[in-house]
């Protein structure tokens, strides 16, 4: 051993590191980054013991209904106990070195807590009670409960409700809450805090509870410094009127603050010092701007994995119809952060694949060493633009942006006696970029100008996905610089928190990265898709806006068929 | 040995016997049937070698269009040469005991031809050409000539358009040779014959041309003694004026008349003997009816196999819109057959597996020792009715009836995330029944009384696919005695044309057999699927009818993408 290098010195092992955490669907990521330049110098992945909960209740094994999906708090602290030392030993870094930790999650994920911030789910008074466990962004069976919001919302003219273009989501805070309230009252009265799991996961690394303005604003209806009216409130269940104010009221902190310092008992899952800075929570998307140079207004990241999150950042309060939401501060201080999303993007690719291959591609994939996705991919991008003469709606997983409507489902118009699995895969590509350029014409017609198109996420490295994009939206796309953007995110935060760094701008460029227009529009391919997008969006409308729509009315006789009651 | 038994003794060895021979899609099938009781005492199948030639043409390599298909008339042939002769030795009949052939074929599956007969394929001048190959019944490229025609009539208020549902298929004679005529003007002057398949094979058994009056009232457009006017057809096209005259014309024979005997050469094939009666040529649907207790009016016969066609007889002349035909004597002489179809029924169920399955649920299937299609069979009988929340437009192949659109493609809504291979493998099942129920209101509706529903073909031994059939139709399912309807029904013809019966209804009464109501409808299932079928009507609707033809513009961008020309 050599004697170490002076702790502050550029580049040098003993240089300033953070850690950002990624709190994923599946597993959550640690990685170990320079505050210098971003440099990445180690990762680790823990995959959730429990993944997601949507059969069985974990210890009861009772059946859970149709569209629900939860997840288990202690898989969460399972990741700051396994994939943060990982990630550090994996860096090679003293923990000394380690000046913040920053944190992300996906969202809206949301928790009844104890006034302590224990969660029901963890008491053994409430465990077996599905209420009381965490609502994982995708459970979607408060869909009633939204649509009873929303109707109330137009009715009585609330000022917030075009904030979320016009709808407020089945997977955010108040339809999931009222979902507890409506049909388990008792584990509703035992919730003192109602907390995005974001908040929660710092309230556990600093031993106090914090909120984020960006789930509040996104998730929780908070615009213009305050919440719903209790009289709003109160016209849905009167029982509900006090529910902000109970369960939600908490000072709001900026994005890229400083939570607190992490306690003794973090200190030891983690294996850092105590008192290092935490950064306020976050989420998975948002974090993800400034690790993929999309910080400055008219830079829309689109970050794709199994779901694909928009966001885009403005001078001015516009009110888009149909995206997710327009929050003051919501990506960086300073701008109006808007959002956007779609449902599924990777996990209807992943659906088509479970449905499985035929035997002789199996084993041509295997002969050239490639996985199923990747021999798929090959053979659907040797086809010309509409060659398959298929048109797929990709609501799958519902649509979050612009129909805000999770009782939708997919559609795939066109099939013949020839069509093959990698023409539907094809199909499915397209759809999700037709489903892009229906948000992105939303932006732009609703006032808040696109000037370039960022992906991140692990669908970038779909070259076939990837040149789709460019062709269907007719503009270069760009490529985030990290494979771990969220987590990058979250270590840039980080390392504002800890002052390393004066502001989120400045620490995005030094440790972001871009790849600019990596892929190019091809004009022909373009002309197709304009034609074939026409009918997209056709179908979007004949299957999306009322009054006929059927899909609701299939989605409602399926329910009804699987728990045995009446459609 | 012991001494052989007197031949006309009843049920002894010796007694005399027919044979069947069912030219399908993919095979032809010979049965040797008794006379006395119909008793099927052994048959035979031969495979084509060049199966449905619709990639590349036999000899040359090249590729074919999108929509074509065609067959190889020595395929044919090898029947005769291979299957006959099998199934005599099957059955330890001896030849000699034989006293009459009948044939049926797909229709319409239509050639051709010199004065003489030869296929103008199987001449080396003309071999190169696609246009001088038989066209199976599914080739689907002469849609644009069957709209024509159809507009045509419809403008020019032409008598018989209204005993074809208002349209004429573009599978059919007219629609086939008027691609003909404008695609290879040169393939049209060779013609000299434009034969049916099911004649053309009755040609080489006989040495001599005939023409059944089914294909040519249901195919051909001849109705109430005379063809399409020469001014109607030269609407369409100059050269077309004479195409009745020139190439169809022929005194017509009716079904289960005497055609001829034996050829030597074709005695030689066979190993029958010279002179052997001959039937006149049929269809595999419309000869079916006798072997399955169908010949009655009211009772419609569905025989369900890779497409489904429906037959029923009538005591009154109806004009129903969308059904295939309605033809004096086109199934039994001395009542109206009326015909309706099916374009994709077990192909569809096919196409599905051919996307492939699950790993694990092929190694569950091995497990169980059973096929891909009693597997998935087996999950889905599993689910309430509805609970798979898909609804499908069976239109994988177009649709024959009542929408007589060959352009029409498939349609799968209500995709979610968690549908499962056999919830799709079920809902294109009850597609295939909504299908089915279409057509049999119509036949209602249209003035046509459905007294009994009669399945016979493969499919019939599908417990799960018979059981939806029975609660979507709300009606009891019967079932074909036979295995090898069309075969024993052509073998029912032989027996009237060898003499052996007096009639087809005395024959029917005597060979065939059909198990009654051997499906009952449930009425809670029934009434769930009132409910579905509304919104397979509704679908049906909106994508089968216009004016925003979706399908039809899916189907001109996929040609014109995969021929390079522009759309």
């Amino acid at each position: 051993m050599t004697t170490p290098a002076p702790l502050a010195a550029p580049g040098a092992p003993g240089a300033p590191c953070t850690i950002g955490v990624d709190f994923g669907t599946l597993s959550g990521r640690a990685v170990v980054v320079r505050v210098r330049d971003g440099k990445e110098l180690g990762t680790a992945v823990h995959t959730y013991r429990h993944g997601v909960i949507d059969r069985h209740l974990p210890g009861t094994g009772a059946v859970l209904p149709p569209d629900w999906a939860l997840q288990h708090p202690e898989d969460w602290r399972d990741v700051l106990r396994v994939a943060v030392p990982e990630a550090v030993a994996a860096a090679g870094v003293d923990p000394g070195q380690v000046v913040g930790i920053g944190t992300d999650f996906t969202a809206c994920t949301v928790l009844p807590a104890t006034a302590d911030g224990t969660p029901l789910a963890l008491l053994p008074a409430w465990a077996r009670r599905p209420h009381a466990w965490p609502k994982l962004w995708k459970h979607h069976a408060a869909q009633d409960q939204a649509d009873r919001l929303n109707a109330l919302a137009h009715e009585r003219g609330e000022p917030w409700i075009g904030r979320y273009g016009g709808r407020i989501s089945a997977e955010w805070q108040y339809a999931k809450a009222l979902q507890v309230l409506e049909e388990d009252p008792e584990v509703y009265a035992a919730c003192v805090r109602w907390i995005e799991a974001a908040d929660w996961i710092v309230w556990q690394l600093t031993g106090a509870e914090s909120r984020n303005a960006c789930t509040a604003g996104y998730k929780g209806i908070h615009q213009d410094g305050t919440y719903p009216s209790s009289e709003f409130l109160a016209a849905l269940h009167p029982r509900f009127a006090d529910f902000p104010a109970t369960r939600l009221a908490h000072p709001l902190s900026a994005l890229g603050g400083h939570a607190g310092g992490l306690t003794a008992e973090a200190a030891a899952w983690t294996g850092l010092p105590e008192g290092t800075a935490v950064a306020v929570g976050n989420v998975d998307a948002h974090v993800t701007a400034p690790a993929a140079g999309a910080v400055e207004n008219g830079r829309l990241l689109a970050i794709m994995g199994t779901s694909t999150c928009h966001v885009l950042s403005g001078p001015d309060l516009a009110e888009v119809p149909g995206i997710c939401g327009v929050v003051d501060g919501g990506i960086v201080p300073g701008a109006y952060g808007y959002e956007a999303g779609q449902s599924a993007v990777g996990d209807i690719f992943a659906w088509w694949l479970r449905q499985g291959l035929p035997e002789e591609y199996r084993a041509e994939a295997e002969a050239a060493g490639e996985d199923a996705h990747a021999y798929l991919t090959r053979l659907a991008a040797a086809q010309p633009v509409g060659a398959h003469g298929l048109v797929a709606l990709d609501w799958m997983n519902g649509n979050r942006s612009t129909l805000v409507d999770h009782h939708l489902s997919g559609v795939l118009a066109g099939l013949t006696l020839d069509t093959r699995p990698e023409d539907v895969y094809r199909a499915l590509l397209e759809a999700t970029a037709y489903g892009t350029r229906v948000i992105v014409e939303a932006f732009e017609q609703g006032g808040v100008p696109v000037e370039e198109f960022i992906v991140a996420g692990g669908l970038k490295k779909n070259p076939l996905l990837m040149q789709i994009h460019a062709d269907v939206l007719r503009r270069p796309v760009s490529l985030a610089g990290s494979d771990q953007g969220p987590a990058l995110g979250s270590a840039i935060h980080a390392a504002v928190a800890a002052g390393a760094h004066p502001d989120v701008r400045v620490a995005a460029a030094a440790m972001g990265s871009v790849e600019r227009a990596a892929y190019l529009p091809d004009p022909g391919r373009a002309d197709a898709y304009d034609a074939l997008f026409a009918e997209y969006r056709a179908l979007h409308d004949h299957f999306g806006t009322g009054p006929d729509l059927l899909l609701h009315r299939l989605r409602r006789v399926r329910n009804a068929a699987r728990t045995g009651s009446t459609a």
